[in-house]
């Protein structure tokens, strides 16, 4: 995810926290409270090499540049920032779908190659053509991400230089050295896996992503690789990712900004078990597939909005009694992106009235008499004013542990949502308002 | 304006270093930085004759009523905050605009009587009842604002008690006086004055205001009122005042949260120097008048934005070159509202690649080669990457200081737009963050 500013080199030196101590990239912030108390452990995956290496684009002493070489034929879909200040690489990339297969991914950290003009395509194009060359497919087969700082030239000739070594064995590498590669303020590498049947045949899911600031939903999502062994065509891949962003990388925000670089890729090699042949999104032998695709997205949507910038807190917003779903999601996110609400949950304050206020500016059908909002199950405001069963004790200690559960009852029709915010905290300003270089 | 927390009473005792030492109201934080030099003497307004009262809603050892009792036959304008939760006396003043006619205004702080259920619109009710007695009016022509905690029961037994008094010559107050009792986290209370001709005769405007959280625009306002003793009907006075919110109220951003309560009453008690009819906004004799008018109600908007929580800068955007006016509008607001742009500003950093990324999240027509940013004058980025003549230097000094101006050209059309806002700090975590007690 493109971040114009970068941090210090003094501030990278900080001393990590980690559970599992880094090995390849060194965190610039202490870890996360929210991260999971373990990592996911990744399998292999057929049709699937990665590699990475440090081409020094930006940071000292950690990996930089993730290669993926996927097997030919590797069905590939995608979903993009609507910025309309995209980066090179979100463009190269859209181009890149219309055929609909991929051979090799290339993501590198510490540059986002956004608003780099011309510049930054020509880099781009080198990118791709060099990996290209390598693994002897079409430039268009090869999918580019960067991430980074805005606005700086990319320097291309770094990663090229070192694109060979990676495309040959000499360099492979693990899942979790690939999570690493591609972080930027991020203080804790995300990985999910899971496995699917099709038709009796056992398919796998890998995925990796990064956050964690410039995070807002309906823009498409930060970056996210994912990765199957099974046999789907592009088509069917592209209707299953786009359902699936719905409920899990558009329902997370961390501040309501939204990058130039946001990236979400899916890519099938059809290298893993052999399963009957699959056609459409709709085939009823893919529904286990997609459900254990939309958990994979889910569980790596929390990890960044858990790694949000300062976060101390988890936030789970479930909005009920909306006029429709859609509607159910915007007032989510009025609650999930308005800093007074972000700020009191912070401060471990029972502020329910910052969440009426949520509610009141969302722009959706509400009605103050018929609401009823709930923080950790303990009713706080219902008929239009504070509950009669109110009690500041219960509704302070639900506001104050790491997950804060807020749920609010419009009371006017079926829609529903859930979306996750995390607070917004000191850290937050401490890690934006520093000067960049 | 309405805040769900209050301070807690340790807070406001806070050393107050108030460069106009405050006499009936201490100021919970210290005085913001972008305070206006000076205030505003407003001259006394005929057909206006206000008092404060400290009715003990909240506060200790300040005022926190204001009661503005107005000549018979005032005419009566308002505009309100959009939310779908309004609080009672946003309810009560909406109904009572359709008369047309004012005899009294009541304000109160310490409580915003927001989201009080039918308990509240009884205290509205009782609070307008009693002034209407005490005035000799109807009660529909008392005109109603509260702001301070949402959710409380409000004590309108309080206020009632000491109205009155305060109706009665006994406790005339002047205008600062007034500014004063309306506030509630403001660091420094808000007054301006001017006068216009209207056909040769000279009319006079005074405003007051208070802010400073739960800021955002297109919601109408906090709470203002603004007085002038010119003649002029309901009608023309409605046009004219919600025409000018647009560049005014409507142009500010604090944090992009909505209050229940924002209030933006104008009244005309006609019994200035004895001007000709004018019967609508458009009648040309009233082109000075909307220009003065105008410039009060920029005035007041600038110095709530001024007195933002936590605010040490204040940012002036312009936008020019959009597809319409109101896509200009639209994208300065993304660029005012980014935590990520406005923790830079705080951090002194020239980070033009967050303003890069805030256009393009904004929704308009956009065209990343055509922007161009500059700062201070200094042009920053154009023709899709960084200027050619940019000078870190340069750029930082222009974001250093107390006053940041941000120019976004878009290059594709004719639509501009300016809006301001504050930087985003510690300080307004530290605000926000703190428990209600």
């Amino acid at each position: 995810m493109a971040k114009a500013p970068s941090r210090t080199t003094a501030k990278r030196k900080a001393p990590v926290k980690a559970k599992a101590k880094p090995q390849t990239a060194a965190a610039a912030h202490p870890v996360s409270p929210l991260a999971p108390r373990s990592f996911a452990k990744l399998p292999p995956l057929a049709g699937v090499r990665l590699a990475t290496g440090a081409a020094g684009i930006k940071y000292k002493d950690r990996t930089d540049v993730l290669v993926a070489v996927l097997a030919p034929e590797t069905q590939a879909a995608g979903v993009f920032t609507r910025s309309k200040t995209a980066s090179a690489p979100v463009e190269w990339c859209r181009a890149g779908l219309a055929g609909g297969t991929a051979r090799a991914l290339v993501v590198n950290s510490g540059n986002a190659n956004a608003f780099t003009g011309k510049a930054g395509m020509d880099g781009a194009q080198a990118v791709a053509q060099s990996t290209a060359a390598a693994v002897g497919c079409r430039a268009a087969e090869v999918f580019l991400a960067s991430t980074g700082v805005i606005g700086e030239p990319l320097p291309a000739e770094r990663i090229t230089k070192i694109l060979g070594g990676l495309v040959e064995a000499g360099a492979a590498a693990g899942w979790m050295e690939a999570a690493r590669a591609i972080m930027t303020t991020d203080t804790y590498p995300k990985l999910a896996t899971a496995t699917a049947m099709i038709d009796g045949h056992k398919v796998t899911i890998n995925g990796i992503a990064k956050g964690s600031g410039m995070i807002a939903p309906d823009m498409a999502t930060m970056l996210s690789f994912v990765f199957t062994d099974a046999a789907i065509p592009a088509e069917a891949l592209q209707e299953m990712l786009s359902a699936g962003v719905k409920s899990s990388f558009n329902a997370i925000t961390v501040d309501s900004d939204t990058s130039t670089s946001d990236t979400l890729l899916l890519f099938a090699t059809g290298k893993g078990a052999r399963h009957p042949e699959v056609r459409t999104a709709a085939d009823k032998r893919l529904a286990e597939f997609r459900r254990k695709l939309e958990a994979v997205l889910l569980d790596l949507a929390l990890q960044v909005v858990r790694d949000g910038e300062g976060a101390q807190k988890l936030i789970q917003i479930d909005v009920t009694g909306a006029e429709t779903d859609r509607a159910a999601h915007r007032v989510g996110l009025a609650i999930a992106n308005s800093p007074l609400v972000k700020t009191a949950i912070a401060g471990s304050d029972a502020n329910w009235g910052r969440v009426v206020m949520a509610v009141g500016k969302a722009g959706e059908k509400a009605d103050r008499d018929r609401l009823r909002i709930s923080f950790g199950g303990h009713v706080v405001a219902e008929k239009g004013e504070r509950a009669a069963g109110y009690d500041e004790k219960s509704a302070t200690k639900a506001v104050s542990g790491r997950l804060v559960e807020i749920a609010v009852d419009l009371g006017i029709g079926k829609g529903k949502a859930r979306v996750w915010t995390c607070d917004l905290t000191h850290g937050y300003i401490e890690i934006n308002g520093s000067y960049r270089s």
